[in-house]
């Protein structure tokens, strides 16, 4: 199998990408990030095929996820995407076609957030493909997890537990395990949705400016609501309570709920979410809501923060619904 | 094999060493870098176990090494450490021994080089020991691989070819593939010494304000002499010339090429020098050396740059020496 050197691989692929003058075209070992306004804020997430996706997921999308799950954590802080820096592990059976994809699929993310690429490295793996990304972003003023004071309420974006389905749906559609009964049931179009989620997150990149001005703590849901908002609460020194029927749900995850009213302890203890949950002072809270509605974020109410320490989550009757650990455990 | 939760985990081991306020003491999902004066300057580099360091590595060197890789870029960029990130790929059997070893070097790397941990990611890795650092560094002026221009001096740190050597010493010392003649005529302090230099790079952080200040091109030699410098040069787009007599080694090199003269090749070709390649203006050199002594990093004039293209590098004869494609190349 012919494939490019290193240099011609950097040249053909990702030069066409770095078109920063920080960047340098990639024909450097450092880049310079521009000066701007606001806070630098950076995160990394590193991204394992076979644990943070599926061997079998398209390399556009895996090369999306790896950047948007970044730009998700940046959003919760209140920081615009500034740019971003890129280490690829490959595989021994790495082939070109995949790198275009990869590449492609790279390439129309930058474009749709507005995230330039400043530079990686590329290493040979004898492993799976891994992908880590650094990330940078701006902020007027960074929200940080421990903020949040009794009486704020709390905000969820977009719908919660569709990337926990999700992944159900995407082992189904990839043929891997058993099918549960309620995915059996579920319309091919709400299937469809759920995996779509699983394989591509929306990073609220359009509501970090809101966040950055008002909520006094925020954090991306990667790992489940309840555990998340939890240790924002703990970072916080406070408690909370949310109402399980306030949580707002996508038409496909309703269904399924429906179909399997058990569903409801993967729907808030289940990963992939990459919605933002925040704290708003009660007194901010119309503004914040009207920013949110101008940028074209659906945000929820779903409950409050409280003295004293611990999340309760309650169902329609006011009782504490029991989530078992309540929280995704990487190891 | 009872092992700690990542909460627990990111708790014992990480969080001591993020002590910066930006970091948030590791209880964030991104961290803040403190705004300073200079250009920011950002690089990444992957390693990854058994390709970019041994599997017998202790923890704390290899900890070392994924930093010092990325502060050779900072320094020949022209920056000082600012901080890092780490991306941390645990291989099903990693044990709390190795965390607390790996920790503990990294520690004493952050107070050595004054460089702070700002936060970073830790995943599984259904493959071999992964470490992706992206380091953050401040450069009054960040000096490129393009602005050498014919009539300037080359100049290189330390001593050349100690790394690539000193593979050979450590595969030895390890007892993996067969050891070369000259390595078994070497005295042991001389293979003890080339060993170590393979272990554990210096970077030049202490050259950097001289490189920032006087240098029209720099780079790292990551890849070898002759490639690294042939690279700088295309960028450049100018030519070079290099006096293979010049090139400075160490007294077990010195040794090491005594035994066996094609060793040069090796020398001038092979990897892992983390030692900075720069042109200087004539004008500027007495400057350079200068502000170098009083930093305590030996420099040395290895050439000049030249009209028209390509880089010579002549034996004492004033031939040039077939070096071969003259670089490593990683796929």
């Amino acid at each position: 199998m012919s494939r490019p050197s290193e240099d011609a691989l950097i040249a053909r692929y990702f030069a066409p990408l770095a078109t920063e003058p920080g960047a340098d075209g990639l024909n450097d070992d450092a880049a310079v990030l521009p000066a701007d306004k606001g806070e630098l804020v950076v995160t990394k997430d590193m991204l394992v095929a076979g644990v943070h996706f599926l061997a079998g997921d398209a390399p556009d999308l895996v090369a999306k996820k790896a950047l948007r799950v970044n730009l998700s954590d940046l959003a919760a802080k209140g920081a615009r995407p500034a740019g971003f820096l890129l280490g690829l592990g490959l595989p021994p059976d790495w082939t070109e076609a995949f790198l275009a994809d990869f590449t492609r699929g790279l390439g129309e993310d930058i474009a749709t957030f507005d995230c330039p690429m400043f530079g990686g490295d590329t290493v040979k793996m004898p492993g799976p493909l891994t992908l880590s990304v650094t990330a940078f972003g701006r902020a007027e003023r960074t929200v940080r997890r421990g903020g949040a004071w009794p009486g704020d309420v709390i905000v969820a974006s977009g719908t919660i537990g569709d990337g926990a389905l999700g992944l159900f749906a995407r082992l189904a559609e990839l043929g891997l395990g058993t099918a549960p009964a309620w995915l059996s049931q579920l319309g091919a179009e709400h299937r469809a949705a759920l995996a779509r989620r699983y394989l591509l997150p929306e990073p609220r990149t359009r509501l970090a400016a809101a966040v950055s001005a008002h909520a006094s703590a925020a954090m991306d849901i990667s790992d489940g609501l309840a555990g998340d908002l939890a240790k924002l609460l703990k970072a916080s020194g406070a408690g909370g309570e949310v109402a399980a029927d306030a949580v707002p749900l996508s038409e496909a995850a309703r269904a399924a709920l429906a179909l399997s009213p058990d569903l409801i302890r993967t729907i808030l203890t289940g990963g992939d979410d990459y919605e933002i949950v925040a704290t708003i002072p009660r007194v901010a809270l119309e503004k914040f809501e009207a920013e949110a509605k101008a940028a074209g974020v659906p945000v929820t109410v779903i409950g409050k923060v409280t003295p004293g320490q611990g999340l309760a989550v309650l169902d329609a009757a006011g009782t504490p619904l029991d989530l078992g650990s309540g929280r995704f455990e990487h190891f």
